[in-house]
C-alpha cells in the first residue's frame, strides 16, 4: 500500500509499504482523510526516533474487525495505546502509561492507505460531520485537555500565544462558556484568520505585561514561551500546549517572582470534542489550507511548515 | 554607620553610610543578626539593579517608632512593602503589589547597623526563640509557601534537590505532616547534614525517572530543574523555589509530554514560621556555618557562596 514513511530521520512516500495486520483486540481502518500537526513537522526534522510510518490525526472507516458489527463504521481514534495492566492505565487511561505507543510517534501512524488500532481506541463519527471537520477531532479534543486539567473561568482575562492551527482551535475551546480570549500574534497578516472566526486579537508587541490571568503558549519556541511569561499576571497560569524540541532558552525569573503556575497539556476528550463538531460550536473547516493525495505528501508537508499555515490534509 | 552596599554592581563595606530616617509608618531597627542568602548572592553577581544596603533576612530590635509601646521589642521583618492601595495589596497583601519595593533588593536592606520598615512589617519575635533561630524565618516562611500553594499529601512520594541552605528548610517543612521526603544531592559529602537532620537522603543521579510525585527544586539552576523534571512523575508538580539569573537552557518536552504542573513560589508566611521556630519544630542552628562581624560582610559573602556552604550570618 502507499505509506509516508520515516526511516533513519528521511521521510518519504513508498508505495509496497505492507497493508498492516491487526492484533487480536485490532481492527483495520480504511484512512479517509488525514491531518498534518506540529508533531509530525517535528518528528520529520528528527525530533522523535521513530521509524515507520507517520500522522496521528485522521477519519477513516473499519475494514475489519473482532466486532462484526463495527465493519463499515466511520471512525476517529485516539492516538495513545496503553498496556491496560498497569495501575496508570487502570485509573486513568492509556495517556501516562509507561508503557504505551502512541500512534505516527511511536507506532506505525495513519498517513497511509490502512491502519490499525485497538478497538476501544475507535469512536464512530456522528453521521452528517463530514470528514473535513471530523479530521480535527484530535487536536480539538488536545484544545480541550486544558479544560480537563484548570478551570477557565467566564470572568478570566485570557489569551492564546500564537494564531496557528493549534492555537485558534484552543482560542475557541476557551471561549465556549463566555470567557473573552484574545489570539496573539507576531505579525498582523495572521490575524486576519482569527478575526473572521470572529476571535478578539492583538500583536504579542503590544500587549502589556500582566495582563491577563491565563495564556495558553501554542508556538512551542521559547520566545512564545518568554512572552507568555510577560503577559500572564503575579499568580496566573501558563498552558504549555506545544512540545518544545530541543533545550529552550528561557529566563525564568519571572515564573518564580510572580510565582506564576505552567501547566504542560497534551492529549484530551475525544467525545466530548466529536459533541462540539457535531454542534457545530467550534469551527474548523476554515482552518483547511489545502488538501493533497497521499503521493504528494512531501509537498504537503513543506506547505504545512510554510509560516501562516493551518491545517493541511492527506487523502490516501 | 557601617553597613553593606551595593553601588554600580561593586559590593563593598562601607562606614560612613547615613543612618536611615523612617517615614511616618516605619520603625527604625537595630540590627542585630542577619544571614546571608541565594538572593544576596545573585545581586552581588549582578542579577538585580540594586544600588544601596544589600540585606533582608534579620533579627532586630525597634530603635523608634510611631507607637511608643514597641520601642525595645526584638522584631523580624518581612520584606515586601506594598502601595497599600492598589487591589492587590487590598485584596491578597504586599508580595505582589506592582509598585511595591523589596529589602535589601529594590529599597535600601538590613546588612548595616540600622534600617528603616514600615511598622506593619514587623512581627514580635517570643521570647526564648534566640537570635540565631529567628533570623531564619524569612527563608522558612519561604519554604512554608509551599504549603499555601498546593498541597502537600501525607502520602505524597516528595524529593527536595538540592540539600542547600533552602533546601534543608523545603524538606522540613515538607516532611513536618507525616510525609516521606528524600533530600537530593549531586554529591555524597553534601548529604550528611540533611543525614544528621534526621532527612532521607539520596544521589540525583541514582534516583530513577518518574520517582515522585512532587519535586521541590531549589538549586536555581538549569540543571537541577532538568533533574526535577525528570524526578516528577507523569501529572506531578515541580516547585520552583529559586531565582534563575539569566536564561536557563531546559528541554521542556518532558513538561508538555508528561503534563507536569510546575509552580514559582517565593516569599511566605512569618507568624506560623515564628510559631514552627518556637515550637522547635524545625531545627535551623544546624544549618550555621559560620558569623561574621559586619565589617567583615565581603569574607562572609565569599564564605556564602562556597560549595558546600549553608547559612552564613552577620552580626552588625
Amino acid at each position: 500500500m502507499q505509506a509516508v514513511v520515516v526511516e533513519n530521520g528521511t521521510v518519504r512516500v513508498v508505495s509496497d509499504w505492507p497493508c498492516p495486520e491487526p492484533g487480536p483486540d485490532e481492527a483495520l481502518v480504511r484512512v479517509r482523510l488525514a491531518g498534518i500537526c506540529a508533531t509530525d513537522l517535528e518528528i520529520v526534522r528528527g525530533y522523535s526516533p521513530l521509524q515507520g510510518v507517520l500522522g496521528h490525526e485522521f477519519v477513516g472507516e473499519i475494514a475489519s474487525a473482532p466486532d462484526a458489527g463495527r465493519v463499515g463504521q466511520r471512525v476517529v481514534g485516539t492516538i495513545n495505546v496503553g498496556c491496560g495492566d498497569c495501575a496508570v492505565c487502570l485509573s486513568q487511561g492509556p495517556e501516562h502509561c509507561p508503557n504505551r505507543t502512541a500512534l505516527g510517534i511511536s507506532r506505525d501512524g495513519i498517513f497511509a492507505e490502512y491502519a490499525t488500532l485497538p478497538l476501544d481506541n475507535l469512536l464512530p463519527v456522528p453521521d452528517g460531520l463530514p470528514d473535513e471537520a471530523a479530521v480535527f477531532v484530535e487536536p480539538l479534543a488536545a484544545a480541550l485537555r486544558i479544560r480537563e486539567q484548570i478551570a477557565v473561568r467566564p470572568s478570566a482575562r485570557v489569551a492564546v500565544v500564537g494564531p496557528g492551527r493549534l492555537g485558534l482551535l484552543v482560542a475557541q475551546v476557551l471561549a465556549l462558556a463566555g470567557t473573552n480570549v484574545a489570539v496573539l500574534g507576531r505579525r498582523a497578516a495572521s490575524l486576519a484568520l482569527p478575526q473572521a472566526l470572529g476571535l478578539e486579537t492583538g500583536l504579542v508587541s503590544d500587549a502589556p505585561d500582566a495582563a491577563f490571568d491565563l495564556v495558553v503558549e501554542t508556538t512551542g519556541n521559547a520566545a512564545g514561551l518568554q512572552e507568555a511569561l510577560r503577559l500572564v499576571r503575579p499568580l496566573g497560569t501558563v498552558v504549555l500546549k506545544s512540545t518544545y524540541a530541543g533545550a529552550a532558552a528561557v529566563d525564568l525569573t519571572p515564573l518564580v517572582v510572580n510565582e506564576i503556575t505552567v501547566v504542560g497539556s497534551r492529549c484530551g476528550p475525544f467525545a466530548p470534542a466529536l459533541r462540539l463538531l457535531a454542534a457545530g460550536q467550534v469551527q474548523v473547516e476554515p482552518l483547511i489550507d489545502a488538501v493533497y493525495p497521499l503521493s504528494e505528501a512531501l509537498e504537503a508537508l513543506e506547505h504545512a511548515a510554510r509560516p501562516g499555515v493551518r491545517k493541511v490534509l492527506l487523502r490516501p
